[in-house]
């Protein structure tokens, strides 16, 4: 249990940061797609550390081999298996974590809820078990790209409090990648530069906001009730590693405004009714409303910092960890591919679903 | 799909509001809970319209009847059926909404999605259909207050711009109780009343926030990836009518913060580990750490407002939709006990989940 | 848990025997399906008890009742809730099994399992409970017939050590319904009706086969691992009450033959390949073939007899159930309705699944 | 969809025969549970061809390698992840297969369904497909050993004509392994070689039946609806290549049996009320009673036969199917730990269910 996420086209992660390796295996991809190992390698690519000098300077190549579920170039139907080995698994370098609890860290929770844990890194809640994530996302933004129009693109619109000025209509994804920050406002870019860089030296780290936008969403993808469509994407964004809040639309500033200012008028559209504002992000009544889907997720300071911290040992002991190995100061130019790979994911999910849905005459 | 939620506590909610009536069906509660149906009507008299001058004025006596799974005043293993007759289905009152959508409610995505729509309010959107949800929640209530030592409390702690000033280890729930907007801050909750009568008698509509606490949730519950404690939440709050947000701990308010200021030092406690502050929000890696569960959800303005509004008829032609019928100007206050079900059952759920995995000896 | 089976045509039953009623909740049947009461009272009544001379003379007249899901007779995509109240329920009659268990019945399994149980009647494992299965099965052959082709045809055709003599492909509902026992070999009908009454005046009961054939069913349904057709079939006759055995095809029969005889020769037919034979019984490989799909449920006799059986008390004490009550001494003719829901469920679960499987071009 | 199977304990396999590899994922399994890659490995040599000259001389050596959630020797609690990498794809043996459609497996119905197929050998349905639920049903058998005093044990009870003469009662693993056709009667055992041999020197196949026995499964596992153990058992048995049918207890002999004779009388017995017989098979009402969980599983003779075979075209025209390469005359020895697998899985899925209803006080 617990690691499995989606109903139609679902994603089974396994893997720990210091074991043999990370995979996935994605049930449910239509058969005929056509996928190679490059599509993935692409989005891996941009969740590595080591991809720029912001993020942590550990060398993962994280080289993705695919199992099955593709033969000559299409998917035939069946379970798309997918393999990264851990190449850079420096164990050693772990050893003083075997007796003690890193702060904001699952090591506590991990030891209180199984009793017995890989003490090597973060085990199953460390950020390299997103990598399966990414590579299904990467899969699903194949299926959507190709057959539904749909397109999904994130950015850092905030860190610390440094906030981008940002048209989220006219954002694209060559602005995106064009800074290692990820965020496409080249003022709020180099400041989110400045401040990471400068916490570095601090020793400490800093949060941020990631916001994300789906375009081309047919109406109609979501269900009202439980499986609303921002439901499962809140799902999604709250599963990732760091990630403490999300919203949607007009999201917290919707509690500013009045049901007048807040209400999404229709206006006759070339194809149907549209709405003349978007508070509604996308999404009445849990259900997609043709109009951009958009959100956000905010992200916590990395836990891990380069500062002595106070903690308690294994045995609730008071003691202290000094800092030491390689870490990001700021996890969320990297979050960028992984809330778009938990976005592909949700939207593929009900994508299919909605197959089922349209199959009477109307 | 799209109507059941959990996995071994699991509710299945159908019924839409001008229907024949509400229901849930919740398979999975243990045998030998003591249960009645006074157990489920008080917090069903929390949701019902027309329990304060605050709300709606409609009249929904929402008697409730438990039709399976109880016998004997204790539950047997069963499924229990529950099921709330609509009394007060006045559908001609919706004539007049048959032909037209109207804005920020799901008409136009329901008939783009179904292309057969029960035009009669809401449908399966209304916030009728969470009778079924809190009458689940209940039956969790009763679980884990008996059985786990859990309690669950939500208030109103923000209404437009009126902020509510709590002491959330301290609030209790006759202090919410005490006030008609489930404020247990006595000075907001007045500004809060008279900002909904404002609005009221403006044809205009406000939103807010719901601040909630689990309080003895043990350590251990939750999963480190997909079904982490968060996600669940964030999941069940997401898929409430009306909510547009939600955050965890710290929050959104963490990305304002360093690592340093964020991080949660351990700290020897009498029955292990500790954390010295609680920016965590009572779950770290996705698995409760013994303290608080704290998390928000954000309301939008109520859709439905007395005020002319533009809009489009199913034809798509441009008209306007009058106002008319009863309704809150403000869902807060009552959106508290349906906060509190979602809770509930993400907790019963994981909590039950954890037998399976206690199962050997340590 | 226990209580929901399918996918994305998905029925959860509840109710006791004894209780306030019995009913189901499907959720996922698609909109703007034509639906109605009629529709599914025609089955509940050919499951129901006191239709004949042969089966119990309890008068249960099960009238059903849809609360939701259907606006203005056709579908809206919503959950279908059903309810059927229990109407004859003098659970006076079963005060002398509070403290004892009846041979092959479940008694004594609840007790242990769920340690509080509902000793009036069989609680949740009653034949009464497949009410709720009748009613979804009826919803699942609406949508079948109308909109997929596809016809599933049950008859009883060995009961004891009569063997009924009937061509597959040629046998008719009129045939079926033309005599009580739902044997469409008249011979083997008579024969059966007199072990029936035999078994009757002697406080017996007997056993028997049901074979269910479907037709139409399209050519690529089933998926080739665990969800094989045959599985789902197997799953849900094994989850009828009274059911012992199941096989697909030459079924048990196929141990006798080899290879050369059992495999089905491929010949060239009007819209693509055909088998010459149908050993398979219309899957391969777990999906179907085009042909006809043909199975078996093998069925104990009735536990419930006219006899007094040794037995031990709840306290486990030796003691003997006397005989009492109105019930079928071979609940076969009954048992047809049942087993072709469950098959009408599966069939329609992968029909709609198979929509998200085709949707890209080929 | 379909290449998931169970609840809490869940396996999730993937691969095809000729591809990389072919692997599973096993998530549920408690933490602390003592494994190593040995204990997966005496199961898949069981399972393995070339194991003796009775199956195909095909050398596979499958040697399997624990990717996660294992760590110093013991459990997790995170998913294991197994991969076992296919060594003998000599795939140019199949080039003759990749136009045509080989009788009673399943190249047609794959094309018909997917569109797109791995022609080299049977893809997802190979038997090879099972070398995951071998190494998941290990891991289930050491929990079940080890944790619950469960043992599931399978033999050869019949090959075509020739029928074993065993006590089911008495029976044991060194018995069954005695002999390469897995039979535990010496004579029947004798026949049994010589029926296999003189099919494979005609260039036939023979089928038979797998008889299966859960030792030691206490009284209330299992659900009394959709989730009965024995249908969980009938769907993962029908699930296996090949199989055509299942009986539980009685199973179909139960029809020429009399309620009378059917049902099994409670006697006292030490620890509680016992059955003088066994005809249910261990289970009543779905839910074991604390006897021995004996079924069966048919299975049709292999389809592959080295003799020449009428067949279609990928373009439906009729031609012929020369035999060629090595293939196993009689599956059923290497059937045995395949049933016994899927068993072992059905038991520990609700082993560990039941621990979430056993959590209040009696």
């Amino acid at each position: 249990m617990g690691s499995t996420f989606g109903s139609l086209f679902r994603l089974s992660t396994w893997g720990e940061s210091h074991g043999a390796g990370i995979g996935v295996v994605v049930d449910g991809c239509p058969p005929r797609l056509s996928l190679s190992e490059d599509d993935l390698q692409n989005d891996l690519d941009r969740r590595r550390p080591g991809q720029s000098r912001l993020t942590t300077q550990r060398d993962e190549a994280d080289r993705v081999e695919i199992l099955s579920g593709v033969f000559e170039g299409l998917t035939t139907g069946a379970p798309i298996a997918v393999l990264v080995r851990n190449d850079d698994a420096r164990s050693g370098a772990y050893d003083h974590l075997k007796d003690l609890y890193r702060p904001s860290h699952a090591d506590f929770t991990y030891d209180a809820k199984y009793g017995h844990r890989d003490w090597r890194g973060g085990g199953r809640s460390s950020a390299r078990e997103t990598i399966g994530r990414v590579a299904a996302g990467a899969i699903a933004r194949r299926l959507l790209a190709d057959h539904a129009g749909i397109e999904v693109l994130g950015w850092v619109s905030r860190i610390h409090d440094v906030v981008a000025n940002i048209d989220t209509a006219a954002v694209t994804r060559s602005k995106v990648e064009a800074d290692a920050t990820r965020c496409p406002d080249p003022l709020a870019a180099t400041a989110m530069t400045e401040a990471i860089n400068a916490a570095r030296l601090d020793g400490n780290s800093l949060g941020g906001i990631v916001t994300c936008v789906a375009r081309g969403v047919p109406v109609g993808l979501g269900s009202p009730v439980f499986d609303r469509l921002e439901a499962d994407l809140a799902k999604g964004m709250l599963s990732l590693p760091a990630a403490k809040g999300f919203d949607v639309g007009s999201g917290f500033e919707a509690v500013s405004m009045t049901g007048r200012q807040h209400n999404d008028a229709f206006v006759p559209g070339p194809d149907g009714p549209m709405t003349a504002t978007n508070h509604s992000g996308g999404v009445q009544g849990g259900i997609s409303t043709g109009g951009d889907v958009v959100f956000r997720v905010a992200f916590k300071p990395t836990a891990t910092i380069a500062s002595t911290q106070d903690t308690v040992t294994v045995d609730n002991v008071a003691t202290s960890l000094e800092a030491r190995g390689r870490h990001d100061p700021c996890v969320l130019p990297r979050a960028v591919p992984m809330v778009e790979a938990m976005a592909l994911v949700v939207l593929a999910d009900h994508w299919l679903l909605q197959q089922s849905i349209d199959v009477l005459p109307t």
